[in-house]
């Protein structure tokens, strides 16, 4: 089965959960039900679960068991999704293709549509059963440090905050490694420490994630460039338009897609502890994450 | 010692550990911390966490211990005023005596700064210690329940939705109980659950801290009529002004005080399966929520 494949089947079964996990449209208060499963069922490739899903398959066989932590991820990434494209934040019109959540419900149901994305999710997490309490309490704890002040929320206001700017190699780097990096490295660890996996392959696990993070921002950057706003489910050429700091400004075309071909290879060195052939799918991912469109 | 003493004791120590916990405005991502601190250290009776310290300290002399998970509880109220004030929202520009955040930091970095002390507060909750782990899962469930969709977000959802219109005294009550009541009431069943209340003591405080709920609702709608802008902190008459569903506007201002008074009484009552003295403390917190400036 090619890793394409493999990402649609399993998102698949994630969008099934998520549409199960998530209040109806029925129950009070039907509009902010009605616009949290707007955004969180609008599509997306669902990596950030894929991962988590694949990563506890490749530690002890439990993929299926983790779909609700993976699902929980999913939402964080959502409720991002929503306050990012905020007027006050990148003021965006076009996510997956569809007008985004503040044009269709409204600035107000919007933001507190994110608020309870956010906070539905560490509801999961805190409920999740068949697993040792302690990693429970270490994903959980994962999860919001990787969500947070010290990661995806802190990634986010830099980048408000270089908006404009001329920002160095450093600064681009850090906003990234917070703003997408933290929490794919999350997704990498959470199905790690649920499945129970010992330091050495959690420490081997952090690394393939760090570097699959990156490698994400930078294709995604120069997707921006160079793909077509259909494909994307956004407007392409947003971040040029709007003067945001990305890979191929600072370091070149040529020299960004460069820096994601190392970091893809970086990834999969990581994973050479694994005797198991199911580490071939997270590589196989780290493939897809930088081959995806060009 | 009066209660007034009491409650002005423990708020020190709250905004002490408040100080300690919370990101230093020097690390980075600076802005977002400045924010953060600006709201949570802007003041407050801090009601929400003395509920939890008073209600560990009944059960098991746990008051102290337990001082991280009320902070955590304190952090959520915070957020939800940042969130509450947006111009999307109440468009409030006073708090606590001070301009909102807003309209010091910008409504991107208020909705991030929102974002990020939601976020932090289940950090805090993961990475409780001293504690049997099941009662720290079982805590930060009844947290994200009551801050969520079916608790704090989606009474601020039904407020909102609310605004200009006539609305039943059931609907009132159900924003009431959601908006406020979801988050008070979790204050004290989480001080209860750490410090491994049992079954009859949870439910008895339950019924205790609903009761309070409203009564703390109803008694803040009678004094944004009757009282002074200067004492509350925030503009008095405001939820006349933005055409605000309230207790006085449905029932009147008498029948409004009474019903007050009645689950003051109600809220006492529930907590006559205490024989210790310590259960005086919430008793007087009660009358306090009531009596406080009428």
């Amino acid at each position: 089965m090619s890793i394409k494949n493999y990402l649609k089947r399993k998102a698949e079964v994630i969008n099934q959960e998520l549409k199960d996990i998530l209040p109806s449209e029925d129950e009070k208060p039907a509009k902010l039900h009605k616009s949290m499963r707007y955004s969180l069922l609008a599509g997306g490739k669902r990596l950030r679960p894929v991962l988590t899903i694949t990563t506890a398959d490749l530690i002890a066989d439990r993929g299926e068991e983790v779909l609700p932590a993976a699902c929980a991820i999913e939402l964080i990434h959502s409720y991002s999704l929503i306050h990012d494209d905020l007027p006050s934040m990148d003021d965006d019109e076009i996510r997956r293709g569809k007008p985004t959540n503040h044009l269709v419900f409204g600035n107000g149901i919007a933001i507190l549509a994110g608020d309870a994305l956010l906070t539905y999710a560490f509801e999961i997490m805190s409920g999740l059963e068949g697993f040792k309490k302690d990693y429970i309490l270490q994903a959980s704890n994962e999860l919001a440090v990787a969500a947070g002040n010290q990661g995806m929320v802190g990634g986010q206001v830099a980048d408000i905050l270089a908006e404009g700017k001329a920002i160095t190699k450093e600064e681009l780097d850090y906003i990234h490694r917070h703003k997408t990096g933290a929490l794919l490295k999350a997704s990498v660890k959470i199905g790690a420490i649920l499945a129970g996996a010992n330091q050495a392959e959690i420490k081997a696990l952090t690394e393939y994630a760090e570097e699959i993070g990156l490698a994400f921002q930078i294709v995604d950057d120069i997707l921006d460039i160079e793909g077509d706003s259909e494909k994307l489910g956004k407007t392409a050429g947003s971040d040029l338009a709007s003067d945001k700091a990305t890979f191929p400004a600072l370091y070149g075309l040529e020299e960004a897609k460069k820096l994601a071909k190392q970091k893809q290879e970086k990834a999969k060195e990581a994973l050479e502890i694994f005797s198991n052939d199911k580490a071939d799918l997270l590589a196989e991912l780290a493939d897809y994450i930088v081959e995806r469109s060009y």
